[in-house]
């Protein structure tokens, strides 16, 4: 066993250029994509034990693992180091950040080589298979034509989902977490509010804010803290902050007082730091309209595929529920393809594919080691 | 039985003045109250027959019945009437706009007499018993000292259940529908997005936008949008909205396009008409707090008590869940209270009290008939 993941650096790599530009499902293109990406482990000689590891809406590459001078560790650094399920060790662990994010990968913040400017909702709409067509560039940029595991949780999976239709030779097995195969009409519901609340702050400015040197704060502040409330179960709250309160007895006040609103405060001012708007509109509309298994195409690919899938859902999930696991799965076996589910006991919500209830973590280790 | 109830006045009546103030659990006062009601039925000789009828978070006194020239029937109609559940052909029904609501009663935005203007957030927090005593006020002013039944849903219900605690003789009948003795930590978080959409927007002028000839639109919009979700479930969103949307295929755009967001934003809209930001911060804010087993004088009131209560949940309902009327349930039958308690299935959501599922308008029309 090597040592923990101390330290790691972020790279980045120009993947598209105007020769040979990033053309989009939608029938645009990018002339210039870059990606920021880390990676954990050594390819093997063979390069057969590349794992690739997608994040979640507001993630970015720095998966696992410390930065130099840095305190915090990687989003996902209990799954992804030496011994653990994504086994550094053995496996060469990838972690991009993805198309229309903003953090090291190109997106509505970046520049337009047409115009010198930032794209701003001139930023070309997104899908699934744009994410997946930068990933599998990344692939190819490695050395790598095949993965051995792409794993991912909530969007993550849905960009292993993605994957594994578009290039079925090219995962052998995907690991889709709290994930689902087209959002419920309540997740479109949520989304919505989220962008309506960012587009309608005066503070926007039809997307140019950078230029106002403003961001829309009111908005994307409010869109995180409604957001968060889903990514948690109630019961979750209960136990975590109860009613406790700064007042007590018949004392009351207007402003933020019980202990979940200061929470939410801090959750939404820290992702006015963390986080750009127009990333979070890019990227939320993307997953409204994720919806695969509509393309007549999916079915054919996966008959195609020798692709193993383990979809795994938690039991306190209302965001991304077992419902929507179960339709996955179902969808999945109609196209011939071998599935191994499970539902797993947690009380955190949608969150708890970042954390590490009972049997999640063993059960990814277990289908990764066969 | 008499015809329908066309047609119906609202009815307005000052209940306290600087002489006979009202007298607020916080310790403040208000010296002038007014309140808004309507009536429908008779007042019977014995005065004996009084069904009161407490609205929800954004109701008002119009529950039943078509005012002159209008189109749209109370906001209850469906459960207020000749021959209906609270028949008024035999009850005298009262059902009066709330203190802190913004149509007709006194609050936020009403004229303070000390200075000339509204009171703004110089408004005083109110407790739930203050509403309840304006109600008990209202009932004097109508020449009855008791009521048969107080009916109530959600926040409705919590009313007639402060009442029924803060004046154990006068309530013979409680119908308690889709209510809590106390919200969930994720209730008052959601309540907490809403308020800091109102209170961040840059046209709430610390609560003096009426002086600015504005309103806190992006917030209040937000606010409702948010809110409204939560008071329908993810399958009555599923059946009714599904992810139709404008464009087809592969199209996509970052404005509203699916129905569910052309549903929402006039949602959002309409409220921005019919209700006030601040009556909306000061309503939730009392919601939060609201906790009447935590007051040790409940248990004796209660068990000094004659009130038979009925409790009535929605299996759908997420925002009060059955739990939460579980809980009630256990509370009052530890004071001693008779209580006759069932979950209806819905799949409206919370929204279901309003509505008429199976077996739920039955049961209160069996309950006050007994």
């Amino acid at each position: 066993m090597t040592g923990p993941l101390d330290y790691v650096e972020t790279q980045r790599v120009v993947l598209f250029s105007e020769g040979d530009p990033l053309r989009l499902r939608g029938g645009g293109r990018l002339d210039h994509v870059e990606v920021a990406y880390e990676t954990y482990g050594e390819l093997s000689p063979e390069r057969d034990n590349v794992v690739f590891v997608c994040h979640a809406l507001t993630g970015h590459a720095h998966a696992a693992g410390l930065h130099l001078g840095a305190k915090k560790r990687g989003w996902w650094d209990n799954i992804i180091g030496p011994g653990k399920p994504l086994d550094t060790d053995r496996f060469f662990v990838v972690a991009p950040n993805i198309l229309g994010g903003c953090s090291g990968t190109t997106g509505p913040l970046s520049l337009n080589p047409a115009t010198g400017e930032p794209y701003y909702l001139d930023f070309p709409m997104l899908h699934m298979s744009d994410l997946v067509a930068v990933h599998r560039k990344l692939m190819r940029h490695l050395g790598v034509e095949r993965v051995y595991a792409g794993v991912g949780g909530s969007l993550g999976g849905m960009q292993i989902l993605q994957w594994a239709i578009d290039a079925p030779d090219e995962i052998e097995k995907a690991v889709l977490v709290a994930a689902s195969s087209r959002l419920s009409t309540e997740n479109i519901a949520f989304s919505s509010v989220a962008r309506t609340a960012i587009m309608s702050d005066p503070e926007f400015h039809g997307g140019r804010y950078v230029e106002h040197d403003t961001v829309p704060r009111l908005g994307q502040k409010v869109a995180r803290m409604m957001a968060h409330i889903t990514y948690v179960s109630d019961q979750s709250l209960d136990t975590k902050f109860g009613h406790r309160r700064d007042t007590v007895g018949d004392e009351m006040r207007m402003e933020p007082d019980f202990a979940v609103e200061h929470y939410l405060q801090h959750q939404g001012d820290v992702f006015l730091d963390r986080f750009d708007a127009l990333s979070y509109l890019y990227l939320t509309r993307l997953l409204d309209y994720f919806d695969p298994f509509a393309d007549p195409w999916t079915a054919e690919r996966l008959a195609a595929a020798r692709t193993q899938f383990q979809v795994t859902s938690f039991d306190s999930d209302w965001r991304f529920d077992t419902r929507q696991s179960l339709r996955m799965v179902e969808q999945l076996e109609a196209c011939g393809a071998k599935v191994d589910f499970a539902e797993i006991a947690s009380p955190f919500g949608h969150d708890s594919f970042l954390l590490q209830p009972p049997g999640y973590h063993e059960r990814v280790a277990a289908f990764l080691k066969d």
